[in-house]
């Protein structure tokens, strides 16, 4: 299983619409990949709120439209805002039947007239329990946080270095959603609180982007990086239904099944993508991971480890803080920026001696957990 | 690759909600299968409009609430009204590594407060191109009529025999929408006009329902239905890029695909469901499944070939139209009936001598297709 074209747009504020965004990623991958699009067996496209917030389902067939000539299966994936690496999750259990598959995700979420974002964001989350009671998403990950701080003792400072790396970051990343913004700790400090003890530099944007990634079952050229192993795991929606708010058990198990499947221990993987919603989200899932033992995430913050030139450099591209969450396709840009550290092809934010990376990608509150573990070969 | 279970809900107007009507369907397939829920490695859920009319998404992680112990991937696929034939599709193709595999589909459309359901289903469909300019779906299947009607020299009566024979098939299936509902020629030709020619009688209702399907790579019991094979294919989304509209590509790619895996031709299927969304899609689909010529389908009304006592019963269960249309899980319901009928279950609409069963499940104005073929063994 191996990765062989990588391809985005641009992450922000964006004029162009759901199919244009879709279009020109699957461009850009097809353009860095040595296949041609009709040398493509089969495409799955990852979205997660084009009916709530654009009016447009059936994005399969919308692809079709894009692609007219093609008469390949289709096919679309919606797990929240882990949308896109189950849908690579699935690709790869299509690739012996399909030998060369693109995977495509795509959000469009600002300048949006049908509905309010956050209301659209809630539909992840469990109606009837949670969103019924005002448990939007920024409520809830700051119920998160507020557990986790008193659990562990620690202060929302290290909440707020977190921020700032990401953004440091992101200013290395020309696609960035953020790229070319200072932000200072000051800034940070100083933003509006959003939900306690949340501010407004705790929260992932609303980003307009997609991600393209092709994959083959053989190997077509040097530049190829090789898929280890991807698992995917589901927990329950509602955090009415778990014993932990400060742990996310989807991650722990897709994480395990990628480490026994690969033969690795996570000190072992070079550099890592994380799931950075909400600054909270990325502590908990270096925990999660196994990267360090519950509680001892701060530790890493402190200590410079997840910096691009730490022991394990964290969210190299800015994660969802800088490099912007548009949804349906933060996954498969979280895969690009591991392909593309792998390759030694990330220009100014180049982590030196990269082998193995990982992605981890979370839906809902961690109600869905896609793991991918790749290596350079 | 064996269907070992089958469950489904009543169709029609019901109280219970999509999670409860998702519950149902699973209790209900797990009852008929010889498997115990916890032997089910992976789980499929299709739905189309949980979104834009319940407020929820996220689905695969509703299910994990269902069955919280399970701690098993779930997937949630999206293709419009062919949704769940292809996560059926998709589920096949994970067979190898999940040897066991549960696929959910349902639809909650009744009682919504949110928005129209008419504007939803329209998501189905192009929203910049064709729902911007009004063509919603009782529109742009009137158009289809029309052209077809024009092109054949047919009258509205070959539809309305259609309307009458779904809805005659229907009332010999107590979990039908329209079960204990007469229906005469007269009702339906005095029924109010739609979109002309489509009067209601034309349109399938808003259904709420859910269906289940349990798969298995292995043989569990001699009531199991084997899957001959299982094809999805994608055509364009938007009507202005058709050559013609009294046909759709995607049902005669999977078709072929279908009848060239197993080495049949479609006059060796003793019974077919096919996807009457309006009736005029039932003549489209005999034609486009090879089982007569263009235009030839009015005569396979005429001549009763169609009936549950003819050379190629159609619909047994009442089809869309009588059996109803809990979009997400339509497709997952003519699979139910096709093996309903092969394990000779199938109560007072029971077909005598079947062997193999086809099912046409069409997504958008024929954007998605997915064909399953099965043989009773």
């Amino acid at each position: 299983m191996y990765i062989n074209g990588i391809g985005r747009t641009k992450f922000g504020t964006l004029t162009k619409n759901l199919p244009e965004l879709t279009y020109e990623a699957i461009l850009s991958a097809i353009e860095d990949s040595p296949l041609e699009i009709t040398d493509i067996d089969t495409i799955f496209v990852s979205n997660f709120l084009g009916g709530p917030l654009n009016g447009q389902l059936h994005l399969n067939s919308i692809i079709a439209s894009l692609l007219p000539s093609l008469n390949i299966p289709i096919v679309r994936i919606e797990t929240a805002c882990a949308s896109s690496s189950v849908a690579f999750n699935q690709a790869l259990n299509c690739l012996q039947k399909s030998p060369n598959i693109l995977i495509v995700g795509v959000e469009k979420m600002t300048g949006i007239p049908l509905t309010s974002p956050t209301d659209a964001i809630a539909m992840a989350g469990d109606y009837k329990n949670d969103y019924d009671q005002g448990l939007i998403f920024p409520a809830a990950y700051a119920l998160i946080a507020q557990q986790y701080m008193r659990k562990y003792g620690i202060s929302h400072e290290v909440l707020e270095w977190v921020s700032y790396i990401n953004h440091k970051n992101a200013n290395m990343n020309p696609l960035a959603h953020f790229y070319h913004k200072d932000v200072t700790m000051e800034m940070i400090k100083q933003s509006p609180m959003v939900s306690s003890p949340l501010n407004l530099f705790d929260c992932s944007p609303l980003s307009d982007g997609a991600a393209a990634i092709i994959i083959s079952n053989t190997k077509q050229s040097d530049r190829d990086i090789q898929v280890l192993s991807s698992h995917i795991a589901t927990d329950t929606i509602s955090i009415t239904q778990r014993d932990d708010l400060t742990s996310f058990n989807a991650t722990k198990i897709a994480s395990r099944k990628v480490y026994q499947d690969a033969g690795i221990t996570p000190d072992m993987i070079d550099l890592f993508e994380v799931h950075d919603c909400f600054t909270i989200s990325e502590l908990i899932a270096l925990e999660d991971l196994g990267l360090c033992k519950p509680g001892g995430a701060a530790e890493r913050i402190d200590d410079g480890s997840i910096l691009i030139d730490g022991d394990h450099p964290v969210n190299t591209d800015g994660g969802l803080k800088g490099n912007g969450h548009p949804i349906g396709a933060t996954g498969l840009a979280q895969i690009y920026e591991i392909v593309a550290q792998l390759r030694g092809e990330a220009g100014k934010r180049q982590v030196s001696d990269t082998n193995i990376g990982l992605a981890q990608n979370i839906g809902g509150i961690g109600g869905t957990c896609g793991i991918t573990l790749m290596e350079r070969i």
